[in-house]
């Protein structure tokens, strides 16, 4: 049971599919002060899920949070805002629902921070629509919004294969030898992602032609190792007589403009830039159009970044800072004088005065960038996405974006963006996995082994543990940090047999996703979700359901030997050291420390449910998903619908992808469905 | 068994007590080339423990620190410095022994970074003494090594109430203020700190008579209600014509100078400082005489800061970079550009070249700052010390620094330096007492509630009830931050009750650290200190031994209700909401969920130990420590060995400070001792 509630007059997101009529009684739940102001009082037992990427827990509570898409690197636990703006709340406890405040500009969620139990929600303006969701739990709640704002995006099967990424692999050698190591050490790999420097001074759909001379044959020769190229593509367009995209935007008419009328100037990797006016549907369709500048050269997956939009500078702001920079020569720096010099320079980037200077042209009218703020990463994925529907209108494209907004879900998927090599950044990657879920976002993960700083062995290892679970599974880091592909370590072989278990459990991971995506439900739910009865599941914020088969419980500490799991119910243990060595072990509900080697993966399966596992493979075009082995914990009968398809083509809705799979409690199998050419065997 | 080893012609730090002839074998357990770099293999199951003030958990293995004191509020877990340089290791494993790299430059310490299992330590230069400790186990060997450097500084009895801290409180009405809505609110108080602010321009020795017009009128009024004000001493004297101590200094010739012979000029809060040599014996009598004019006006405490010292900027650098700017204006400020222009101006503070401009004119030669850097903190706090045993020598004065090396703990305390309002903090607090305590600071504690950065309620509340255990109790903010004064948020009563108990605690804490100190002991132990035998002990990083009779775990992690904790053996439970509410409970051995509501202080009482407790009150003077109420586990008889004296004179020695105390399994007390005019109760 959906309610729209509108204040004012909403800018038209299109985060919600499909026209949806306004309710015309009273906001249930909140009190509220002139339709930007929503108030909750909350029991001392309530649980705040949502708010999808943001820093600390699974539940919210206790933190003030803002919607306002950032470049921020420095993913500290006071930070109040990341890449995203994930307006969806579900409360649990005294009352139970959801909540989308379909706002476009900066939102604020004082979730008992300011007072423990009051909940305040704060937009600029009084302009918004507001769903309030009521059903059977938060499962039901999220299935509901989830289908209120359409199908999650769908990558290529190769894009759950593992990728390796760096700032930057700066030329065909590189890579080359990248992609030869981890064919030596027998190490999985389906892709690597070309950073900023494959472009000529970070010129969008140019490449450098002398580190990547010939990027079609290169991406061809790479295919037949079973890679992909995956290239970035960045918000701003260089400015620069005779650059074509350049010219033909400025032709068009197709970049943001300053209230005269001149087009906007900030500063980003090329320096000066314009930013293309994603909300303008013109524009947005000649960049889309673009990709094919990639695509044709036998590219088949992009990451779009730097969209928030990061900004470094703007060309008005600098000059100002140059002029004012003079005021502090020669003069006794003390206190005072020094704070204002560090906020002056310090001020220069993704400074909210920028976004106010410039404007998009939007089918209902000209509108000021930082009134729509949180939109623009969201659109230039969609330009892309629509793109591709016509491009490529029977295959699938990967592409994941840094910036998003709900609705853009349906056009790709995101990374979690520029974490940091931090043990608790594995915890804050799990965080983030059903926040996400729930609004929309499922084919994301976060940048393992950690962007920023320097890693080290146990942290990278240990993160992949969790790692190999996320639909997007990527090895990045940044420029200057210790080089993380795991070839370069001690244990190598340790290395190996982690990823080589997420090759064999991608059967399960696949179908998972699919089946999530295509019923607009949640790969990875909080235990609460699952065990709603259970009190103790509440508390827990460091293990996830994963599909309907499996529990994890990552380490996420350093030095670590193992950790406390908590089992709602009795569960089967099964430890990994590789596709070969597996121990089992049946534990009962409660609480129970278990002892996780460092190159152990250990994960918990439910009564009656099974994992179907491949055998694996170097990647996944390899991996042979129609013999599959059922690892499973049957008690009397366990079932598992499994979903499968070619990977590549659209056609996903097709009855013939699913087979149902049965194992009695005496090891009998027995399978149906109309994809029931696949055959199982116990393992 | 101590060995000395010395490679080179070492810097004499003093942090070693009196003469130690050196060894003339072979350096065990290491391998080292050129006298400064030293490596040992580690096996999977050895801990390194020690490092004093540092980033990361107890157990120091993977990761890399630097010993480099280092003014960064930015307490990341990827840094490698904060503000003291802790050169003592243990390795407990395969081989047990101690470890004391005394070298005053900058140290690495990379323990399982670049290798997992390969510890490699590296100075500078091939001078240095090592020292070398075997012994019974860990906590035999950080004794030896105790007694290696020297007692560790005892404060006055009243810096163990609460003391209340704010960059800055501005004026005596404020303070008042703040005294009275504790005094109301029945919240427990002893000092209230002065940041900066109460000075003439951040002139050390000086008071704004604006905002405090009779300081000595004033700190008479605040100690009628039981409160001490502790006034902050920064390491940089503004150069000002006319202003006595830069007089002075200069006429005494006590700055320190570059290689010209001209003043070093650096930039801090005042803006252009000259820093006092504090390694040379002159400067460092004529600076810590200054104290006295504080000391005269009533005041009985201080912190001294800025000492690594910290630089804004030095004058020269400053210059150049203003030069530099000249080269950014109107250029194309792309990737490249902008990240020098970033560099440039972020280099500007804590440079690590401006450390090479100035010079020390110690007993030993002239030597450049960078050098003996880590000495800087240490020296300016003995300055102080020795001045107070000449100025006040029947009279503790409560003393502690930010800056520190081994050998200040016999001139004061520290606290860790302005960390931040982070849930992390709380267990990385935790994780410094006992690194800190073998490392001979004892008088510490962090900024309860956080330095920098918007505190909560609830994490305010979890981190006092830390607090309400470390030696200094205090809690402090940033200018700028959430104002964290316990009466401004909703549960006063929760947190009175909080900070009452740790009034009653105080005959233990007390009694603990005075033993602590006079035995060369540590007050705040890892479990597997105290239980050797025990495999899982060795595993815990968020449990600690406070004294000989109590294990704590408390939570750190937000909306927790509980958490696990392991019971190395039987002990008793002990919950408390306030003094007058008390539960208690035997749990057995091994692992429990413990349920802790956010306003219950938990902890833990081992079998036949005693916990003395008094009825609290509303500062040190008013607590007695005459009637005690015996807190126990007695199942055959409990024992407790009490110290206790007037607590600010500096007779420590005298047997009449002992009492002997045992309560048999029918609560019988018997207690004797040259101290047994107490009387003691059951509670």
């Amino acid at each position: 049971m959906i309610k729209k509630i509108t204040y004012g007059a909403p800018f038209d997101t299109e985060a919600v599919t499909g026209a949806y009529e306004s309710w015309q009684g009273e906001l249930p739940y909140f009190s509220q002060e002139e339709g930007r102001k929503f108030s909750y009082r909350m029991a001392e037992e309530d649980i705040v899920f949502g708010l999808g990427e943001n820093v600390r827990g699974i539940n919210k509570r206790g933190w003030i949070y803002e919607s306002k898409c950032s470049d921020d690197p420095n993913h500290r636990e006071d930070k109040r805002s990341l890449y995203g703006a994930h307006n969806f709340l579900i409360v649990d406890g005294k009352e139970c629902f959801g909540v989308f405040f379909d706002y476009p500009g900066k939102l604020t969620f004082d979730i008992g921070y300011t007072d423990r139990n009051v909940m305040l929600i704060e937009a600029q303006t009084g302009d918004i629509d507001v769903y309030v969701i009521e059903g059977e739990g938060p499962e039901d709640i999220a299935k509901q919004f989830r289908g209120l704002v359409g199908r999650s995006y769908i990558p290529p099967k190769w894009a759950f294969g593992y990728g390796q990424s760096r700032w930057s692999y700066m030329n065909e050698d590189e890579i080359r030898e990248v992609v030869k190591k981890h064919r030596e050490a027998g190490i999985p790999l389906d892709s690597i992602y070309l950073d900023i420097d494959y472009m000529v001074r970070y010129k969008d759909f140019t490449v450098n032609e002398e580190t990547f001379p010939d990027l079609a044959g290169f991406a061809e020769e790479m295919k037949e190792q079973g890679i992909h190229l995956v290239p970035i593509i960045d918000a701003g367009v260089k400015i620069e007589e005779g650059y074509d995209i350049y010219e033909e935007g400025m032709a068009g008419g197709y970049f943001c403009k300053e209230e005269d009328g001149s087009e906007f100037v900030a500063g980003v990797w090329p320096g000066r830039v314009h930013f293309p006016d994603m909300l303008n549907a013109d524009a947005r369709k000649w960049f889309g159009g673009k990709y094919k500048v990639l695509l044709d050269q036998g590219i088949e997956g992009f990451w779009n970044d730097m969209n928030e939009p990061a900004i470094f500078y703007s060309e008005k702001h600098l000059q100002e800072v140059f002029e004012q920079l003079e005021e502090f020569r020669g003069i006794n720096l003390d206190n005072e004088a020094s704070a204002s010099l560090n906020r002056l320079v310090g001020g220069l980037s993704n400074n909210e005065e920028d976004y106010k200077l410039f404007y998009h042209e939007h089918k209902d009218g000209r509108v000021r960038h930082d009134k729509v703020h949180n939109l623009f990463g969201y659109n230039m994925t969609r330009a892309a996405g629509e793109a591709f529907e016509e491009l490529e209108p029977d295959k699938r494209i990967l592409m994941f974006s840094r910036s998003s907004y709900i609705g853009m879900h349906r056009y790709g998927g995101i990374w979690t963006g520029d974490n940091l090599s931090w043990w608790s950044h594995i915890l804050l990657n799990l965080h983030m996995m059903p926040s996400l879920n729930m609004c929309g976002f499922l084919y994301t993960g976060a940048d393992l082994g950690g962007f920023g700083s320097n890693t080290t062995e146990e942290l990278l290892m240990r993160w992949l543990e969790l790692g190999i679970f996320t639909p997007l599974m990527r090895n990045h880091s940044a420029w200057g940090t210790r080089r993380q592909e795991v070839y370069r370590f001690t244990q190598t072989g340790s290395f190996r047999k982690i990823i080589a278990l997420r090759y064999c459990l991608l059967p399960y991971l696949y179908s998972e996703y699919m089946k999530a995506a295509l019923r607009d439900e949640m790969m990875f739910r909080p235990l609460s979700f699952v065990y709603a009865g259970d009190r103790f599941a509440r508390r827990v914020e460091d293990q996830l359901m994963v599909g309907e088969s499996i529990m994890i419980a990552p380490v996420y500490e350093q030095n670590a030997k193992g950790r406390y799991v908590y089992l709602p119910e009795r569960m089967k243990l099964v430890r990994f050291r590789g596709p070969e060595d597996r121990k089992e072990e049946v534990l009962e509900k409660g609480h129970h420390y278990v002892d996780i080697a460092l190159d152990e993966v250990v994960f918990f399966i439910r009564p009656d449910h099974l994992v179907p596992m491949s055998k694996g493979g170097s990647c996944v075009e390899k991996v042979d998903f129609d013999h599959l082995g059922l690892l499973g914990f049957v008690e009397k009968e366990g079932s598992y619908e499994l979903y499968d398809d070619d990977g590549y083509s659209r056609d996903y809705e097709s009855p013939s992808h699913y087979t149902q799979i049965t194992v009695d409690a005496e090891g009998r199998i027995s399978s149906g469905g109309e994809g029931s050419r696949k055959e199982f065997y116990l393992i």
